[in-house]
């Protein structure tokens, strides 16, 4: 196992033309192999926080209140990630009867995830491969052949079966697809917004994980970014559940600036393959 | 208070060619106000069972292993429901900051919800009525003058943005539209099955419970059986979440047959109005 | 060049709660290569018949001013169609510039073949063929190996863009999936419903036309009549343009029998390749 | 009747990587009630035009050959248009049988204006009108009271059905939705684009036209620009058959300028009611 230690930070910019609520999900999430050594959520404004997570425990919310006018508030922390220097399983797909209960609400469809329409389509490129691991390299493999990286052509409410066929979209779009063409062959997955880095421009990134054997694994059929840099902020059934903002109606966004920086040594894995958080 | 006591029963006929897997979501939630007084789940085959629930506790999924050939399951149970003889507060809607955790994911679109489609719509429509159990009794209203309850229009691929067009749908449909439009105003809603008291013909019905206040009310826009005699059976982000039966490839449905039967004195309840579970 | 002798008949059974009008198009479509021997159009009631035919001659409706009550409209007719033995050449794809005026409605989208929604689909499963009538052939043996032939899974709403994710549908689907394609590709392409001889179980069928060379050619991805004994109805941008009946409010379909029966020898021509009509 | 003179023009720059072909529709429709008095069509290069109308004779298509490199397009015209002071009927809907054959294909449903999904909505917001032009200014009023004009909501691919649940979009939407309205009604309708006299900032403008009485009688929901200065270009079953430039592969769009002057007095009519081209 080799343990990284990333800095990451974002800077938001909102302007709110009467007092107003915001819902940010931004900050890393906590857990066994992503730990999160300090961090502070600062505004520039007399605004209140509040923190609360998901019952899942995979998405922490930060509420703030905040009066009129610009509001900057910055999120940095120091994280330290494990990543195993090798997985040598090929974790395998498990019966129905054999998930366990916080798995099963992602074999369903979702907003952008709407696997009931793709059940055929994903039986006829993927049926034929060998259950597991090796399936889910298949549909990552596809998305790579079959689905140009564009900025421009997809937008907030483009879904996987929107993307299909347009041929195009971004990493969103390439995780929402990796999701739905699981669930349509009956394997859960979940969406996740990571900062990643390395990635070029900065942003937020989205992967895909995968239920196989008795973990979550994640994929990315981008391959834009080295997999050992991901640090999940929020997992959820799709980009709804993981968007940066929730505003009321009198917020406005106005701009966003991430960094991820590495303080310690590494060893990239940039391979697709079974590696969980 | 009025405590009324039903007698459910469910009973499904499968046909598996080989082996298979169901997952199954027939059984009463079990809350304070909505008690399993005794149940039971059988098979006529050799079949085995596991119970589990989702972290949210709003739904108890069965799993059944079972052999090839005709799979007979009998769920019955008898329930104690108590309803408030007498809501007499206006319940008002909360501002995101002051949501409570487990209620955020409802904010958000889903697979049969799509929210943040008709943001616009809902604003124009609903926009000038009080927030609170106002605004929701209006969208109701809207949906019960607008929408045509019948059978054979739309199926199981049909969401709420296809409905508001379409303009008629079952209950699934109803509550989906309930749904949505609650949650494109700001209004945290899910979707729930339940058992109904009445409903003819007798079959799972779709009711949708809205965060108002401190506590999830339910409201029904079909207005096709009385408040009192909903028992809940799931509750999730939309039909996704709680469909009768996730089955594996081999498993093929062959029929349902649905009852609920009442055992004691009661107050019906008809109208449109904040009542909980 | 083989001479094909033809009998048609369809019989069409209606229902009018009060006096109707029904715009028929069923007729046998008239052209130097189909020509109709002889036909009637007859009812059981007093109804009223007028023919006309769209300006572009590919379409010839009748409009039926019905008493209330139960119609019976019954249409038979004897049919010459010429079939070439061999079409040499391999038609090729005319430039934008040096297409009739009469075929350019045909390069853009229509309500069942949202073209513009598949260019990049189209491009890169078809851009490596050869223009012409290799990359038509192409796309009909993409249909025929990716498109399920099942009753059931479509209806009338159902589109190419829908069909394309489905990989399931009718005559009607592969027809239109055709079509888009081929005008995703920039080639002019129309859709035709026609009688077919020995087509089971008997019904009206739908293939496509496509602009190459200097004339229409016909492709039937489906491949479950042989081509020679296609009689065409009626040519448009999709089953929009064919449908068998137009209706006002007051009729009601209620049954509908086609037969086809060949009165003449032939040589049967089944291979995907370039016929006219 | 009123004569008006205006002077129309457009200046269209492209880009091509290589040798290519745009077929434009920028000319004025010659009708008894339009007339060009004169007009030229000029470019930059060397390059080749062609000229056709497409059976109907409603859309004037201009092919154009053009070299590699940038080409300039100007095309510019005078036109007299006359406007019928006062049309004093209230022209009425005609039955299926009664409608002449070219004005049959305008009671289908096309690519953007999908008539086959909104006809419940149709009969429950205008069933209660009479039927005429007082059902089509019925429609004309719920668009302009419902529908937001709001430019970057709506794109090249957006229709009717995505728009009346968006409510907001820009002309072209407008018209599709007055369109579709109509159709699912069973109104036959189609859309035009016209230069439009006074509209802000010039641009193509989108309207539609309804077949009453014996006439095509044009209507604009979004009540820009006043009616008398509307010049007709091209009319077709929605934006897909009107599009300003079909182009090959290697034509890029760099820009577009348009100027709409006028060289007589004038007598305005701004009120939405019947007046054919």
């Amino acid at each position: 196992m080799t343990t990284h230690v990333f800095k990451v930070s974002t800077k938001l910019l909102y302007d709110l033309s009467q007092p107003g609520w915001i819902l940010l999900n931004v900050a890393v999430n906590k857990s066994a192999a992503q730990r999160v050594v300090r961090e502070r959520l600062t505004s520039n404004a007399a605004a209140q926080f509040r923190e609360h997570s998901v019952p899942e425990g995979t998405t922490r919310f930060h509420g703030i209140a905040a009066p009129a006018g610009l509001l900057e508030v910055v999120y940095a922390a120091e994280v330290q990630r494990d990543v195993a220097d090798r997985l040598d399983e090929n974790p395998v797909e498990k019966s129905l009867i054999d998930l366990p209960p916080e798995v099963i609400p992602y074999l369903y469809p979702s907003r952008y995830c709407e696997s009931d329409k793709l059940v055929r389509f994903a039986a006829k490129e993927f049926g034929h491969l060998l259950p597991g691991h090796e399936r889910v390299a298949g549909i990552c493999n596809w998305l790579h052949a079959n689905i140009d990286y564009q900025v421009g052509i997809t937008d907030a409410h483009t879904s996987a079966v929107d993307c299909v066929t347009l041929r195009a979209g971004v990493c969103r779009d390439f995780a929402h697809l990796g999701v739905t063409l699981c669930r349509a062959m009956g394997i859960p997955a979940r969406y996740s917004s990571v900062y990643a880095y390395q990635l070029i421009p900065p942003d937020f990134h989205a992967i895909f994980e995968v239920w196989l054997g008795s973990d979550w694994y994640y994929y990315d059929a981008t391959r834009l970014a080295p997999q050992h840099g991901f640090l999940r902020v929020g997992s959820g059934h799709d980009a709804a559940d993981t968007s940066v903002a929730t505003m009321s109606g009198s917020v406005n966004f106005v701009s966003m600036e991430i960094a991820v920086e590495k303080v310690s040594a590494e060893r990239v894995h940039y391979a697709v393959g079974p590696v969980s958080f």
